[in-house]
């Protein structure tokens, strides 16, 4: 039988790794990027789509699965697997992220949160117990703690305190996972450090992390609006403080220039919807960076959205036809663009896991850091 | 070389027939359906799974190509085949229904007819020369008269004069349409028959359109409004009005029954927006008819949207799967329903040709009708 969750570091350089996190649903190569799939679906996307893009797991979310068609639902029907087509692992957030930034909170306490979906208003409990089960009926093969969660641009005690309300949230997640025996027995559980941007709140967060024990650590309380180099600030020190033999995950990240610079610095997982959601928007992703597809002077382009590309999109259809695709609302627009850009995406992870495997990570990083224009070209 | 344009009957039954139209870019298997590619993409579907789907040839529609991106541009792009992936035949309509339907009239005369675009309200002449240089500029293989519509409960003096017109501007087209050499040894020209709900102007018209000469005819003016009664009234008597040797063309038809019953009245070719606009707002097709997918009753049904349905869609996800698609408004939803529509549509065609092959068709509509409820489930 295939090993509940084993993490193997094939080769590191400097603080970059590569390696396989193995599974029962199956293998996934590191660093790794997991599109996400909010609702179920990634946008605009068949499975079979994202698999041959490159992908090995994606991401569901729990707040957005919970409103609707609801956890139980789910469960009833077999599992977030079987409902949308998906065999492999699919990590789940735990919830807190959107319950905070998407719905009206009505009450946060020591208990949990309880807040109104954004979907009917129908009024919800959040807590650890509750989000460890929600993602228990889902099926998740990554469960991932519940915490808090408080702007980097409060007081220091304000995020001391909610940093340690997180920690005492990640016990009860541990205890509520390892409640759910055989669910337990076939997945794992991600703790998530906070503390913000403050190195010691970040260091207290990880040291009771590691006391309680997880098979992976989130980095999280980044991507939120402080910028890439207060965030790179905070890489520098934060993979460090969590366990070498363990993944370790920024949430939310990012920029293809931030995965790559958070990859130096030692990070193994990531999860973004920019691929997906700026595709749907007429942003594509390049060598030379962001291009805005809409542009009118793509309008008579006969060449692909990215001339380095192999994806199917870019094999396919020229600019002129996409820029007329997503000018008129076409949804073969969204499907192509987002399949460009997850393609994207992956092509870079494939290409920084080979350059870690080489001893090359350094070179490879400044050569994509020459050409990428990080900032979408008009 | 393979022949311009050749129809070949291979069987009969009754009224109805089975053959082939042999053209350079493809052969066309009739009776045949032809999904809607209104704006060079038939909507939420890639090329390849249109032809998986079972179609040897789809519709674009001048009015609004001509309109955006222009047929001018995708002259310049390489054609209509190249700009959206498709290298199989491509039917152009003559743009003249949506022109009457769409945009905002400023003048119709006999010269032609001055309309406002409907995006962006900037002016427009279409003529039958006009419209033969734009299908001309598009690629198209079968190139449709250009015709003028009017309503079928006008006066029959009404209904004359605009036949009367429509076959002048006939002569006109097929003028235009041999001015171009090179696409005209390539390409095919079909007339319209027009004379409304009247049998005598049907015959008028039909003489008129025989003596100027086209590749093939198309049955025009019906599926506006009338009833199915009506127009099967129509087609118990208008197909034998046109040539037995030359492919008939029911335009914007229709519901699968009243396909059947067109068949059988011994029409060959199809096409209507019906299994993909119906497909994104919830319309699932099914042997027993179509159900929307949106009732709150398939909100856990673990079955496929037909059970007897052999399509990608059936093969990978459930009533209950779609249903939380559709109604979260996900793209996929529309992916999955439009794929499958159009699935359904190429398995009658199949089925109606092996019918009509076995001598059964009868038998076949009869079973198939005794099944079919017309309306929409709730």
């Amino acid at each position: 039988m295939t090993s509940r969750f084993d993490f193997q570091i094939a080769a590191t350089d400097g603080a970059a790794r590569t390696g396989t996190i193995t599974m029962q649903r199956g293998t996934i190569r590191t660093p790794a990027f997991m599109p996400v799939g909010t609702a179920a679906t990634v946008k605009a996307m068949k499975p079979a789509d994202v698999r041959a893009g490159g992908a090995d797991i994606i991401l569901g979310n729990t707040y957005h699965l919970m409103l609707r068609p609801t956890a139980e639902r789910i469960d009833r029907l077999g599992g977030l697997h079987k409902f949308m087509g998906w065999d492999r692992p699919i990590l789940t957030d735990s919830g807190g992220y959107q319950v905070m930034s998407l719905s009206e909170l009505t009450k946060r306490s020591e208990e949990g949160v309880v807040f109104k979906s954004h979907l009917d208003g129908s009024r919800h409990l959040m807590s650890p117990e509750r989000s460890m089960e929600i993602q228990r009926l889902l099926g998740s093969d990554i469960v991932m703690a519940f915490d808090e969660l408080v702007p980097t641009d409060t007081t220091r005690d304000i995020q001391a305190k909610a940093m340690e309300r997180s920690m005492r949230w990640a016990k009860r997640s541990r205890e509520g996972f390892d409640s759910g025996e055989a669910h337990a027995a076939r997945a794992a559980l991600f703790g998530i450090q906070q503390g913000a941007l403050d190195e010691g709140l970040r260091k207290t967060s990880a040291d009771a992390l590691i006391d309680i024990g997880f098979d992976g650590y989130a980095i999280g309380g980044l991507a939120v609006g402080e910028g890439q180099e207060a965030m790179f600030g905070v890489l520098d020190y934060a993979p460090g403080q969590l366990p070498a033999d363990k993944p370790r995950y920024l949430m939310g990240v990012g920029k293809p220039d931030d995965i790559v610079g958070a990859v130096e610095r030692g990070v193994d997982m990531f999860d973004c919807v920019m691929p997906t959601r700026s595709g749907r928007t007429g942003q594509a992703f390049t060598r030379e960076g962001p291009i805005n597809i809409r542009n009118a002077r793509f309008a008579e382009d006969t060449g692909p959205l990215d001339p380095e590309c192999r994806c199917p999109a870019c094999q396919g259809w020229s600019r002129a036809y996409i820029h007329h695709l997503v000018r008129a609302g076409e949804i073969l627009g969204a499907m192509l663009m987002t399949e460009h850009n997850l393609f994207f995406y992956q092509a870079l992870m494939a290409d920084l896991r080979d350059a870690i495997a080489g001893g090359a990570l350094k070179t490879f990083a400044n050569d994509f850091r020459a050409r990428y224009i990080r900032e979408k070209q008009q």
